[in-house]
This record gives C-alpha cells, sequence and structure tokens, in this order.
C-alpha cells in the first residue's frame, strides 16, 4: 500500500491506520489491537462494523475490556464474511441443534440406565429398591456411585 | 421525530428512512425489513453495522435472503448493545461449554450403561455377550434394542 500520505517522522502505522490512509497516533485506539502484520483483522472489522463504529465500541469500553471485545469482533465479522446471510447466528443455530441433539441422546441413555436398574432391582427383595433406583438417575447422582 | 425534511407527497418513510432523516424512496432497500413500527431494529443494525454497511450487505444479497440477512444482523446487534465486550459470541462461547458439559454426562451415562451390561452379562453363559455388551454401547445402538 501507498504510505506517501505519511508525515516524515510519524510512528509506524498499525493495520487500521494503514487501511485508513491515516496517521498513526501515539495514542491510537487501534494499534494495541491490530498490528501491521495483521492487516486482515482489521480488514474484516472494517468492512463488517466500519471503523468509525470499532473506534466508537472501543472507546466506550475499559482499556481491560477492549482486547476480548477486538477478538470478539473479529470472529464476528470474519463468520459474516464467511456466511454474508447468517453470520455467526448460523453457529449459533447448529450448537443449539447439536445441544438438542445432546439431550435427546442424554435422556435415552439416562432412560437405559433408569430402565437396566428397574430390571435388576426386581429380583432384589429389597424393599423400594426399585424407587430409588428411579430416583438415582433423575437426579443426576454419580452413575457409578452404585 | 421532525419529519419536515420530508417531500410531500412521499410514501410514510421506513425506520431506517425516518431515522437518517432522509426520503424513503419506492425501491428502498431497508423499508421491506425495517417497518416504521418497530424503530428500534434499525435503530441496533445502525449502533452496531452502521446504515452504509447494512445497506451494501442487503445489496450484495440476493432479495430472497435479505429477510434472513436482516434477522441475523438484528440478532446479532441486540447481543452487541447488550454485552458490548463478547456481543453474540458471548452465547456461542456459553453454548459450547453446554456441549461439552452434555458429552461428559453422556460419556458418563453411557459408560453407565455399558458397565451394567457386562455386569448383566457376566452371570450369562453366552460366549461373546460381554463385547457385545460394549460393541453395542459403543456404536452407539438404540439403547431400548436390547
Amino acid at each position: 500500500m501507498k504510505e506517501s500520505g505519511r508525515k516524515v517522522g510519524a510512528v509506524s502505522p498499525c493495520a487500521a491506520c494503514k487501511l485508513l490512509r491515516r496517521r498513526c497516533a501515539q495514542d491510537c485506539v487501534f494499534a494495541p489491537y491490530f498490528p501491521a502484520d495483521e492487516p486482515q483483522k482489521f480488514a474484516s472489522v472494517h468492512k463488517v462494523f466500519g471503523a468509525s463504529n470499532v473506534n466508537k465500541m472501543l472507546q466506550e469500553l475499559a482499556e481491560h475490556q477492549r482486547r476480548d471485545a477486538v477478538s470478539s469482533m473479529v470472529y464476528e465479522a470474519n463468520a459474516r464474511v464467511r456466511d454474508p446471510v447468517y453470520g455467526c447466528v448460523g453457529a449459533i443455530s447448529s450448537l443449539q441443534k447439536q445441544i438438542d441433539s445432546l439431550q435427546t441422546q442424554l435422556a435415552l441413555a439416562q432412560a437405559e440406565v433408569v430402565h437396566m436398574r428397574m430390571r435388576q432391582f426386581s429380583t432384589s427383595s429389597s424393599p423400594g429398591a426399585m424407587d430409588r433406583a428411579v430416583d438415582q438417575a433423575a437426579m443426576g447422582e454419580s452413575l457409578w456411585s452404585c
């Protein structure tokens, strides 16, 4: 990229200032999070959120929160670049489906444990053993504890 | 909001044009997705992505994809307004933790099923029964099929 617009003696510009073709001030809000050797990070957030919104969002946060905010914005922006229709909401939807499937599998496995315990205890003479088998599984007690 | 800038005879502006104080053209790209009676939807995406970026993103999509794109952008923007540090990446992280926990619980429950089957079959005289019990659980066969 042409850097003829930069003033002589200015610090080496961060990726944001380089892309925006502006002087990178000593107190540049972008510089700590968008180093010059990772230009793609800023290009993505600029494309999706816009430099001025990213600037505004960072200014509204305490300094110790900014690195996490930048990471999450870069993640979100990359997801939106990859999938312009759903962005990272696509990932949320897919994770929710995975949770539904795991919950179904878990319910089946726990039901199978109860079923086997009931079969096991039905041959036992201990009174109330069957109820205890159901209660243990329903309460999510350690399955290895019996 | 003052609407004195609108030309006489113009259509009633959508929420986007109302917020941007501009004339809402017949072919306004925002109008189908940002009705005047839901101003908060546009306010959120404008705050997070910026009207010009939303416009650009919509223009780059086929018309049948735009409604879903707007919904996902509104979801993402609301998440960022609620949680300026993590946005909807916070939700992804929490869903991933939930998946890890469910996978652990499922592994325990499946191990318990194998354990009980092995105990059950250890009293059986059928050769290879124990191996079959382990194989069935490991292959994720229906736990009610035995």
